[in-house]
């Protein structure tokens, strides 16, 4: 799935072409690449996997107006319409024509990639290209933590796959003023620990509403559930204080029964449904934050090979034993 | 359970003793007159019910402030403790020590009242004394519609009790562009007429989700959800619109299945818990929205009896066949 | 300067080209054709003026996405670039590379206009075109009125121009408990009467920040200011309540001395300042008041001319005789 | 000044007996201490000054709730109402019938104080007796701060006097990107040095507008106007970004010229006039960034003395040489 049959080349005015210098591998990545039930549905082949990249403009379409040939962009996996009332309102990333780069069309696992200016944004020359390049999923955890107040508020964060261990480090940098976060994978904690979550929780060890109740007996500020496992979603109404905030990110696999009442309407809180990054106010604020130094999430990247090694990647996303893994294109 | 033993009489210099002019019945004191499963785990016997009033002034402790005999008040049912966190930062109405008037202590059902001015909010002398008295249920009604944008957006209300329309109200009188609201007796579909629905979808002759998707194929800005049915508590998030917002308002008796992924994460929506009113923002908006006579609730007013007739009211609650059923104290 | 000397075509794939129905005449058209000293320093002739229209969609290029022939579009008067920090966070209103439409290029007093399908705006085929035709000015009373809470708010509206007028109505219609009006013109205090004020001042009779503190001796909740005379500016700080907002939108001409300690400094004020609409969540918002009926501005529309007689019109517009004048385009 | 002729005691039963352990001396204190214009206006002599202080509960009245004997409190220096639209809306920060502690009435710099229990604020027993000592003027910082936006924000802060060095603390853990900070002497320029600041500029050497536009051309997301210096006030809304925040907290000594048109309603600015701090929501969020250590302001307090050393401490207040003076009560 990894050669382009054809290369791309600009067709609209607004387009631009990119050589990707490194990508890497998201979830959804190893889902088609598993060939899951959802990628099944969902994905038809052959298409160009992967949405996560740095990369060099080499063309740029006629209508294109601020980049220029030589600029290192990364790439909004949401292609939006632009049109809709969502796009033309600032809640583009709930715009219902959005296909996913990398899943309903051609994405960045390839020599040559092509893409409105629209969906790129330009980084800082100095920005190191890992960094850059993950920005994506990251925008998903700067969304997540930043859908309501974060400064000397108490985080829980459930589920330390790539997103949520950045939201760690993320909630950090904007003040929180305690983070737990849990995990099912002792890999992954010890990743946590080291984006700054103050006490990690294994929950195949212990009951996590019962040990974050120890801490915090009337419940932390907010939660960031980011598993989508449906004890975890439950778990995260009950761990939240009365009045709190609850971002709902992670994606459960079927339906989840809650008690609606007692821990959600009774409790008055305040839920953020999180899907993608807001267009582009987040990806301004994720720039600003990693290109002051304010945000360091380099301990994320545990691994960076080369593409032709893009199998043993996705064995090790498989098996848990990873942060994000970066590929080299070249 | 009407006749209190003793009088209450000032006890605290901080409080204010009141003879209650008008008081109105709530869903909360059929309850209780009903003696169902949740009044038999909650009341302690001896009570005096009820929670809705307008009250005069009688008496005042040594330590009020701004009330004086004579004044005409009403009152808000959640006596909270004014000094936890969140009483302390403007979130009284999720305050854990909330102890509810008429529920947990003795109520207005009476010939006099005691309470804390801070539990009391001073109508305009010119206030119609029936419109006073149900502030406290229009307060939710308030706050469910004010927990977001209002102006200009599409609304949908589902469940049409005294709060549903009153909110119906609410939701024109700040402007909302459009207001469907669903209920399963035609008795309340007619009220709802009144309080200004746009349309109106009896549940029992139609399937709300897509009755409301004929009208708005991407679903409506707002969704109030009233009722309490588990039904009606799936509908509420599959008629949002993608990036909407759903303020849930109603008690399921028991745990609701949801489609987490689908109808919330997905949608990214916004998911507002109300519980109670804000102490005192939503008393201040409902006192200028009524006292400006941009707010009319008068429709939802379907009775005004003598206290003797107290059994009548609540065979009418019961039966559903009325709005809001207002009892006269002398 | 209405004679285009050649029609404009598509250039760009994503142009419009339309054919204007009704146009409107605004303050900003008047300091053009008076040509005053900002016209002098801003405008390089020749310039076609005119930027509020209703127009019908006659072609559209190759990447118009949404805009069919045959729509009726209104236009943003600000042409903003699209890819600066602002643009892309959802702050296009305050571009700096803003182009104002018929000021710095042609604009809409003319046979054909061309314009990017992203400065557009599609209106409900039963909108009425004189209604459609001055929705950009309408934009800026929306943006005034609801840069903060307005239904049971009080309001003082200072200056009763168009925009003025059009927000009376609006704040009106979003549930603001009370309004009033002022201006030196008698002809525009009975407009803002029509328009919904509950009370109109003549500033040329009493001192309105006496008159104002009579009936609401702690100051209003939100103040607009539209209309930059210096005096005004100082009234609006002084009548808004300690806490207030004051939304500052007219310009004045020179720089202006403020009580900053007293007057917004110690009254903990929210100064909100406002230029043009928020692209195009404004536009989202009116389209929908008005298409709804919830919100009335036909009386603004004073004045409904044949093209031909646009010397009358900006005559009326000199002698403040009008409220809008709205020209027929054939 | 310093010796109260009697010592207080409880009389309502709401209120709390301290014996102040620290106290600091604000430039208030000062004011106050050189019998300026302002206090002469202001101050009704007998008065004991002082208002910042960090103490033990000795005594509790009857009707006290939450605190106990050998708790450590701080104060908030506003004694508010209570019971005006204000206070009960959430706004108690200006309430109009705040009066201030050690100025319109008996302070802090006394053996002993009392005050109602709403007036306190419970310290967790760990924190450090000097920060928890000058909470009241670090709730400024906090508040002017988080008016907006904070983290991936561009600040700069005219004025570093204590609450504008604290102020630049509180932005670096709140997340701010860059923090430029000004003032016009060397001393406090160090001082903001050690806070966090990421660039000092001393006014008296250099254009503070053109030195920040030559690092941000289009100007810094946020400003803190914290000197009440007419040029650096017309200086904030200059050097603002187009949308972007200026919180106005410095006090002017006479009115100032600004230019409304261009530098602020052309720009779109949002501009906060921050007075006092949120009751109690501004001493939550700080004392819980306290608490978990993410904010230190240790630096601005630069000397520690002996109570009887008050003339010294003053002397360095009125020189400028200090940044918070603390005095040991015992």
């Amino acid at each position: 799935m990894m050669c382009a049959v054809t290369a791309p080349t600009i067709v609209r005015a607004d387009e631009v072409l990119l050589r990707p210098l490194l990508t890497s591998i998201c979830g959804t990545d190893y889902h088609v690449y598993s060939w899951d039930a959802w990628s099944a549905a969902r994905v038809r082949p052959p298409r160009i996997m992967g949405h996560e990249f740095v990369a060099e403009v080499v063309d740029v379409g006629s209508d294109v107006r601020a980049l220029r040939v030589g600029d290192l962009v990364s790439g909004e996996s949401h292609r939006v319409c632009g049109v809709c009332q969502q796009c033309r309102t600032g809640e583009g990333h709930v715009c219902a024509q959005t296909r996913i780069f990398g899943v309903d069309i051609d994405g960045c696992f390839a020599e040559t990639v092509c893409g409105p200016e629209a969906s790129l944004w330009r980084n800082p020359s100095d920005m190191p290209p890992d960094v850059a390049c993950i920005q994506d999923p990251l925008g998903n955890a700067v969304h997540a933590v930043m859908a309501g107040d974060v400064a000397g508020r108490s985080f829980a964060i459930l589920g330390c796959g790539p997103i949520g261990l950045m939201a760690i480090a993320v909630a950090r940098a904007c003040g929180a003023s305690y983070v737990v976060a849990t995990d099912t994978r002792s890999y992954r904690l010890d990743l946590a620990r080291q984006m700054g979550a103050d006490v990690v929780l294994d929950a195949t060890e212990c009951d996590v509403v019962e040990a974050i109740g120890d801490t915090h007996p009337n419940g932390v500020d907010v939660v960031l559930e980011m598993s989508g496992a449906p004890s975890a979603i439950q778990a995260a109404f009950n761990v939240a204080r009365r009045g709190g905030r609850v971002s709902l990110m992670g994606i459960p696999s079927r339906p989840v029964e809650l008690d609606v009442a007692e821990s959600m309407v009774m409790k008055g809180l305040d839920i953020r449904c999180i899907v993608g990054r807001r267009l582009y106010g987040t990806w301004a604020t994720m720039s600003a934050l990693l290109g002051s130094g304010r945000l360091n999430i380099a301990p994320v990247i545990t691994h960076r090979l080369p593409w032709t090694d893009f199998a043993h990647g996705m064995d090790l996303m498989g098996r848990g034993l990873c942060g994000k893994v970066v590929l080299e294109m070249d």
